[in-house]
């Protein structure tokens, strides 16, 4: 099952049951109008959506992508990891500091308030802060248990997204030296248009691992086209790390972090730092900047036959006036 | 004014207006009828809290304490800072971590979907993670723009609280290492059950400063009556820092960190990790332990003539099974 959200001048949008080929919607209603709704009631609201996804197949209005906004525009918790070992290690090189001494998941509290659509212009205050993208995939768990085991996590895990992660890089090595986290760094995240239940990904959603190519283009030029399938913990390992200690509301988002490949020279990267660090590697120094305002960036997980499951984030960065 | 949330089977309570007093309350009714509502439409409901402030000192019906939730029971953001230097580098001793090297506020971004009330028990898993309470003071604000100035941000500031920051403090220490902050060291904090205007402390609301004693018993012995003055950044600085990459969504919640004063010896603490680290300093090693299951942690801010603005924070830890 495939979900969207449609603008309708609400602050949580219209929820659209959408047809596998993406062209076609029905609108879920109520009681379930919004996905933050129908995430929080999903035992009740599934048996309903599962219908309206088999009627929408033949039936539905055309969808305007553009009305598309994230599927869940907002929402009460997202927590980011960093899950992919290969980025951590090179990210060490592009910010300079020490190697994480951690056998758990890395993961911070990030902004849930408000997630951008997947073709709305980003607005930025200033160029220099650093402005970068971050390609990764995510979860969209129902309410998790405190203390819930891995295995019993994989369980609450709903709906899979794919998010552009926007980050200040200019701000963000600052920030982590303090051992907060990141505030200033970290604004809000895209989303790309369809949320899918692990399902569609058939056997390419496995040991809690999103397997497909994630590619990405920077002003229309090819940038990476890195697997989800190297995570070091899968995704039902971060959500009970996330819930070690809280009760997780339903609706959290749990994101992988940057996805990234340990053959990134051959597949790419998933975010401009990642890169900056490949060319200190090779040359000394790095030499690829950071965005400008105006600058496109395209991402879209794509299948061996070309699908795109979730559609494509491809969205510009603006200046904010 | 001042504001409580009660209990009526909602996610987000029912808004109270409260008498100077605390003892007797109108509901806000539609079209606010939670604090959530009202904060996020705040110039519209102003006018009409304010003429219910004005009745319930005449009128209103009497207010059962153990009914009132958070006056935020969720919101979309919580932002926590640590603005008392004096508590800064005792935990620095407490932790056994380097000096913090910056000149900006300290932030993390903390779980929003849930504040605990203010007699709610309050569950852990274990004890061994090292239960610690931290009394703080916080601000709500209304929507505040990206790029706020301080002086800006002070016209934000909307409704003052008190709050528990509950903290596991066996997990505070390697989180911060890895740079990320804090996911497992912060569960869900809880709230005092009065949120008040500015004007109701008068001139002990100042520089952006609540300048109250914070009163804290743990199991009915005192612990400490810390003032909130001594913040190296008023809460118009923490707004400002916090906003200056994002929008801040109205309801938005940002925190002092623990109040501390530099006269500790005389004053006491508001968190035990506090303490622990004035024992290492005066021993050589701590000797307090943190809270078992079944300890109790009052707090409550005090006026000079005896008043509790904030009503009080009266709750157990406890197992949860």
């Amino acid at each position: 099952m495939r979900l969207a959200t449609r603008e309708n001048g609400t602050p949580d949008g219209e929820l659209l049951v959408v047809s596998s080929d993406g062209t076609r919607g029905i609108p879920a209603g109520a009681p379930w109008p919004n996905l933050l709704a129908a995430i929080t009631d999903w035992t009740a609201a599934l048996p309903r959506l599962s219908d309206l996804a088999t009627a929408v197949e033949t039936d539905g209005e055309a969808i305007a992508l553009a009305a598309l906004r994230a599927p869940l525009p907002r929402s009460w918790q997202w927590l980011d990891g960093s899950a992919f070992a290969s980025h951590g290690q090179l990210m060490q090189i592009a910010f300079g500091t020490d190697p994480i001494d951690t056998a758990k998941p890395l993961m911070y509290q990030g902004l849930s308030d408000r997630f951008y659509g997947p073709y709305e212009a980003v607005p930025f205050l200033r160029e220099a802060d650093g402005i970068d993208f971050e390609g990764e995939f995510g979860v969209v768990v129902d309410a998790v248990p405190m203390g819930v085991s891995p295995a019993e996590a994989m369980n609450h895990i709903k709906l899979l997204v794919q998010i552009n992660d926007w980050s200040l890089r200019s701000l963000a090595v600052p920030e982590m030296k303090t051992g907060f986290g990141w505030v200033q760094a970290k604004p809000a995240c895209s989303m790309a248009p369809f949320a899918v239940t692990p399902d569609v990904l058939g056997d390419r959603w496995s040991d809690g691992r999103v397997h497909l190519d994630l590619q990405i283009a920077w002003n229309g030029e090819r940038f990476g086209n890195a697997n989800g399938r190297e995570m070091q913990f899968g995704f039902h390992d971060l959500v009970a790390h996330a819930a070690a200690t809280r009760d997780l509301v339903a609706g959290t988002i749990i994101g992988s972090g940057t996805v990234a490949n340990a053959d990134y020279r051959v597949v790419g990267s998933s975010c401009i730092s990642e890169r900056r660090a490949i060319e200190m590697i090779s040359t000394g120094q790095a030499e690829t900047g950071f965005m400008s305002f105006g600058d496109r960036v395209r991402m879209e997980a794509v299948t061996p036959d070309g699908g795109t499951p979730f559609g494509a984030i491809d969205q510009i960065a603006v200046r904010r006036e």
